[in-house]
C-alpha cells in the first residue's frame, strides 16, 4: 500500500507499522480478549501498557531518576496554565519570547504570575534567536520558560541554556511539542519539560509533563486536583482516567523509535541517534535545496532553523495555490503555511521518512523549472 | 470472532462493529491517504468528521439549539474544577451528594465557590437518593449540581429535578458520565449536562460538555483559556487541539446508536429509545435474578437502582475470589466491585448485548447452585 506523505505541522503523520499493529490489536490486545480502548486503567493489563510505555521513553530519552514522568491531558496549550498554577508561586516568572508558542504561553501565564519578558526576537519577525548572555534574567523567577521549538516560525534551540552559568538559580522549562523525541536533552540543564503528542508521541489528547521531583508540591491553590503535578505523580498519573488508547499508542512509537537504524559517518546508531541523524539529513535535504533555489526562500537564521518545522516561501506568491494544488496531485499533503505566516510549511516529524522528504525535493524543483 | 463479555465501569467495552471500522479505517479514512489520527484539526477532512459526530449527538439526544456542544478534555474529575471555574462566579453553589462521585465534585468544587450541601444521602449509605422536595437550596446559588448516575454506588435518578418547581432560579447541572446516551435529557431543566467519554461514548480523554448559552461567558479569571467554555464554544472545540481520535471514536458510537433498533411491547424503536428500552431490559433481568437468588443481594432501593452499574454481593463474602475467577473462566470480565465498596459490579453499558448479561445471570446461577 502507497500512502501520500503528510507534511501536516499536527496531528501528525504516524508510523505505518504503529498504525497497522494498532489496527491488528484493536479488538483484542495479546489475548486478553479486549481492544485497548476498552480496558480499565486500573486493570493489569492497562498498567503493563502504561508501565512499558514509561519505561521506554525514559531509556529513549535518558530520563534521570531525579524526574518524573506524567501523562496528562489538555495538550501544550492548556499546560500554559497548568504549568504556572503547578511552579509560580503567583510570583515571578521569566519568559524568553522566540515565536507564535512562547508568545501564547507568556500571555496565559500572566493569570497567575508577574511575568516577565527576559528576551524576545520579535524585532526580527520570530526569523533569529536572542542570544543566552543577552537575556534579562530576574533575580526571584520561579522558573524560566522558552520554547525550543516554534512550530509556526520555524526557529528551533540547537542548545539548551545553562541558567546557571547565566547566573540564575531558577529552574529551566521547555515547551518540546514540536521536537521532542528527535534529539537528546541535556536534564541537567532541565527542570520541566512538556509537550502535546500530536507531532512525535502519538495521538492529541496527551500530554507528556517530565518533571524534577523538588519541582512538585508547590501549586496554587486554585490548581484542579487533576493538574496538580504532585497528585498526578503519586498516583501514576491514574488520578483521573487517562487517555489510556492515546498513551498506548505513544507506547507503539517509542518501540518503534528504538528500533529504528541509521548509518551514519561515525557508524551505525540507533533509536534516538537513529532519529537526530534522520532530522539532520532530511532537514538539511530541504535548506540546501530552498537556499540554492533561487525559487524559494527560508527567512530564519541558519543555525537557528528547525529540523522538524521548516517554513518556505516562493518569491511569486500568486504560484502558491498551483504549487499546493500540483502537490496534492503528487501526493504531498498538507504544505500550506500557519494562516499568520503564509506560504508554506514542510513538518517533518520522525514518521516522516527520507522518500517523503526526497518526494517534496523533486516537486519543488519541478515545479521551480515549469514555473520559474 | 468471540470475545469474552467486558463488564468494565470504564474504560468500557465498545461495540464490535464500531472498533471494526476503526481498524479498518486506520491507515487510510475515506480516501484521504490519512489515519483519522494524522489529520490536522483545521483540515476539511477532520471538520467533517466532527461536524457529523456532533450533530449526530445533538439529533441522538435531541439537544435544543439553546445548547452548546463542546468536545473537551480531562474527564469528569477535572470538570468538577473546570465547572465551578465557569459558572459559580466564586459564590454559593449547591451540591446533592447521592455517592462517590456526586462527593468528589462537592469537594473540588470548595476550591473555587462556598459549597452548600443541599442534600446527602450518606446516612444510608448511598443507598437511595434524597427526594427532590426535600433538598434545602439556596437562594443565589450559581447552580445546583447532581450526579446522575452514581457509577460506583448504582444509584440513578430516573427523572431530573425539576428546580424551578421546587423554588430555586439556579441551573441545574448533572454530571452523566456514566449513563449518556441510555436515556432521554428532559433539557429544559437542565443547564450543564457533562460526561466523561469512557463508559457510553468512546475512549477516556475525551468531556463532553452540553451547556446552555446564556451560562457561557461567566469563568473566573483564573480559568485557564483551554477550559474556559466561552473560548471553547467560540472556536468549536478547537481552540486546543481536540483529542481528534477519541472525537471520531465518539462518532462512530453515534452512528452506531442511530442504526440499532428493538422492539418493545410499544411497537419497534430505533436509536436512543433502542437504547433505553435495552437498559431497561438488561439491568431488569440482572436485578429480579438477584433479587430472588438467595445468594446476591443488592442494597440499592429498587426505585433508585442504576440501569448501568448494578453493585451486588454475595451473602458469603469468602466465595468472592471463587466468583471472580470463575466468571473470568467463563468469559466474563471485570467483575470485581470498585474498592471503595466492595463486592461484585456488573457495568452494563449500551455496548453490551443483552447475550452478555444472559451469560452473566446463566453463570451466576450456576456459581449459586455450586456453592449454595
Amino acid at each position: 500500500m502507497t500512502r501520500p506523505f503528510n507534511f501536516s505541522a499536527g496531528p501528525a503523520a504516524l508510523p505505518e507499522e504503529v498504525l497497522q499493529q494498532a489496527a491488528s490489536e484493536m479488538l483484542d490486545w495479546h489475548g486478553s480478549g479486549m481492544g485497548v480502548m476498552e480496558m480499565s486503567h486500573r486493570g493489569k493489563e492497562f498498567i503493563s501498557i502504561a508501565q512499558q510505555a514509561e519505561a521506554d521513553l525514559r531509556a529513549l530519552l535518558a530520563v534521570p531518576t531525579s524526574h518524573k514522568i506524567l501523562f496528562m491531558q489538555g495538550g501544550a496549550l492548556a499546560e500554559n496554565a497548568i504549568l504556572p498554577m503547578n511552579l509560580s508561586r503567583a510570583g515571578r516568572t521569566d519568559y524568553v519570547i522566540t515565536g507564535s508558542w512562547s508568545q501564547k504561553s507568556a500571555k496565559e501565564a500572566r493569570k497567575y504570575s508577574d511575568v516577565h519578558i527576559a528576551a524576545s526576537n520579535e524585532a526580527d519577525r520570530h526569523t533569529r534567536l536572542p542570544a543566552p548572555g543577552s537575556w534579562q534574567l530576574s533575580d526571584d523567577a520561579s522558573y524560566v520558560h522558552v520554547c525550543s521549538n516554534e512550530t509556526i516560525h520555524g526557529v528551533e534551540m540547537h542548545e539548551l541554556p545553562d541558567l546557571a552559568a547565566l547566573g540564575s538559580r531558577a529552574p529551566l522549562v521547555i515547551d518540546c511539542s514540536s521536537h521532542i523525541l528527535s534529539r537528546g536533552i541535556d536534564w541537567s540543564r532541565v527542570g520541566v519539560a512538556y509537550g502535546g503528542a500530536q507531532k512525535n508521541i502519538g495521538p492529541s489528547g496527551l500530554t507528556l509533563i517530565i518533571v524534577r521531583e523538588d519541582l512538585l508540591g508547590h501549586a496554587l491553590p486554585i490548581t484542579p486536583s487533576a493538574f496538580d503535578y504532585r497528585i498526578v505523580a503519586d498516583n501514576e498519573s491514574m488520578y483521573n482516567t487517562p487517555p489510556t488508547y492515546a498513551w498506548y499508542i505513544a507506547g507503539l512509537v517509542f518501540q518503534w523509535i528504538q528500533r529504528q537504524t541509521e548509518v551514519t559517518p561515525a557508524g551505525p546508531v540507533s533509536g534516538l541517534a537513529a532519529m537526530e541523524a534522520r532530522a539532520i539529513a532530511k532537514s538539511s535535504l530541504v535548506y540546501d535545496f530552498v537556499d540554492g533555489s533561487g525559487f524559494y526562500f527560508n527567512q530564519v537564521a541558519r543555525d537557528c532553523r528547525s529540523r522538524m518545522n521548516i517554513p518556505f516561501f516562493l518569491h511569486d506568491e500568486s504560484l502558491n495555490d498551483a504549487f499546493l494544488s500540483g502537490a496534492k496531485a503528487a501526493g504531498l499533503l498538507q504544505l500550506k503555511g500557519h494562516k499568520s505566516v503564509g506560504g508554506m510549511r514542510a513538518s517533518i516529524y520522525n514518521a516522516m521518512p527520507m522518500a517523503g522528504v526526497q518526494a517534496l525535493v523533486d516537486y519543488m524543483k519541478h515545479f521551480a523549472t515549469t514555473h520559474g
